[in-house]
């Protein structure tokens, strides 16, 4: 760190910044025609995650045209079971796919090659370092855990991953070892990232509402505090976000029990609920994305009653969920202006 | 009503009834080989809906083989699309799909047949009162305008029905116009059943859960709120459940605003939540439905649990989602033996 000011690390840090800054979810993306372009130089999905100098020139692209307080790192939270050689492709209008695992899969995954498998990934972070603005802040990330798991154990995105859930009730003991193994390569994997150059990190939990109470505890919560805890005591002071999606009711525990900086809500977090949770420590969103797509009043009334409600607590502006491919850019700039003349 | 015990019309007056009677939602289905061998002699899925004789076999199968304590006629949320002329069909391992509907389609939407289309429904109502034991409640149901009109915005299930979220954003009108059309459409619906001797029933809203707070109150509440007020308004003291999944926060208030009977609970609801809805009144719910594919162990935890918890209260055992084909016969045995011995 420089002594550039960086806002979100300010927001991280419990501070109330006015305007609040803004990131988006998923902002380098298929919303882009710039992204649409360098994407098309690529072969699949993963060889652009995989390129440092492609994946660095789409993280960089909604920096340069919208000037975003925060540039994520291109990648995908399942290039960990891709580096635990999980045959992953990404299927145009299928989503991703991968082999599915059973409990002697999860007793012979072999770790040992992921963190050489993902260096290209640290190398994109180091050039994002070097060529981001200096006051942009750099998110690293990973999936969650329970999310990465979901996929490994149905191969691919299932309506409420009711095949994970049934696998973690029929095998408790295979399912557990995926989760802690997943949750200690995501520490090696985060930890590159922060010694790479990344200012922070995001944790995404994309199908933690789709768990019942106990599981929530056991596969949302505690896999993301050991991954916590386990960044933290190798890098003291790591800053790290937790996003998970869905997670309703149990967003005031999560962020307790998960030691996370800021949490990420959904767009259907209700807004009086947020401000409650603003009160123990920053949080993060929550914009519906269909809202970018449809522009014009749901747009600016969308943002005006997150900025009225959580404004003036410690915020960072964002999606409730990742920006689709229908977002008119137009609409972000208008996005990005609104919340910048805030109070 | 006859002098015969239906304890479930018990539990909706607000009593507590030990052990708690018990249904599943989808208990007539694919899990059942004698649902299978009946599939299989109709059409198409609708044909089946609309055939009085097989539907209201397939209805009367599980309570055959379980002796649940209520029936629940066998039919679709989107035979009301249908009936106004959707062009509705069940493609196989695809999910239902119908022609997507636009802004003017909704003020040209023809409701003056629907009655007659859906008049074999009524007859399914009416054999089924005949046919079942007298003590075996008959719920009919309708699924809640939310739900419905997400499928004719988008023609089929979408991840989140980010469409017709769009779609609401995007025309605020036609979308309200809509809501209030199939609310009105449902009344009329509800009413014909409870008149072909329903004793309650259910409406289903599957797809509460993607709602922003506002949209919670304008296309969950307020519609289901409708249909609730109308069906009372000709039926004096008709008793209804109302089911939305994934509303979350938004349970305490959905009863109170809808003036439902019962709330139904998916099973992402935090059981010390669900004890707090019951002071309200009775509750519906919540079992994963996986852990009755799973079996064993699993199974009888989360039986426990949840009769723990809300067992000496105004309680309806049930899933907390539809049952599975996947599921197991024999799992379902000991669910209702288990439930059955509690207390």
């Amino acid at each position: 760190m420089t002594d550039v000011r960086r806002t979100i690390l300010e927001v991280l840090n419990g501070e109330t910044v006015s305007p609040p800054p803004i990131w988006l979810m998923r902002q380098a993306g298929r919303y882009l025609p710039e992204y649409r372009a360098t994407r098309a130089q690529a072969g699949s999905f993963l060889d652009l995650c995989y390129n440092p100098e492609l994946a660095a020139e789409v993280t960089l692209q909604p920096i340069r045209r919208y000037g975003f307080d925060a540039s994520i790192l291109f990648s995908d939270i399942l290039v960990i079971p891709d580096a635990l050689k999980r045959n992953v492709r990404f299927l145009e209008g299928v989503g991703p796919q991968m082999d599915p695992i059973d409990a002697d899969g999860i007793d012979q995954l072999d770790a040992s090659n992921v963190m050489t498998h993902l260096a290209p990934v640290f190398e994109t972070v180091r050039r994002l370092r070097r060529d981001l603005p200096a006051e942009t802040t750099l998110l690293g990330f990973c999936g969650a855990p329970w999310t990465v798991a979901t996929y490994m154990i149905a191969g691919k995105g299932t309506p409420d991953q009711a095949p994970a859930r049934l696998f973690a009730y029929r095998y408790p003991k295979a399912f557990a070892s995926l989760l802690m193994q997943l949750a200690d390569i995501s520490v090696d994997y985060l930890v590159g990232q922060l010694d790479a150059g990344a200012d922070a990190v995001q944790i995404f939990d994309s199908w933690a509402g789709v768990l019942g109470e106990e599981e929530f505890a056991a596969f949302a919560i505690a896999p993301v505090a050991r991954i916590i805890e386990g960044v933290r005591a190798r890098r003291p002071g790591a800053k790290i976000i937790a996003f998970a999606k869905g997670a309703g009711f149990n967003l005031k525990t999560y962020r307790q029990k998960t030691g996370a900086d800021a949490i990420g809500l959904d767009w259907s977090v209700p807004l009086n609920f947020a401000a409650e949770l603003q009160k123990d420590g920053p949080v993060q969103g929550n914009l519906d994305p269909m809202r970018v797509v449809a522009g014009g009043q749901s747009l600016d009334d969308g943002i005006d009653r997150i900025l009225q409600t959580l404004g003036n607590g410690p915020l960072i502006f964002n999606l409730g969920h990742g920006i689709t491919p229908e977002a008119n850019p137009d609409h972000v700039t208008a996005l990005v202006k609104r919340v910048r003349s805030f109070g």
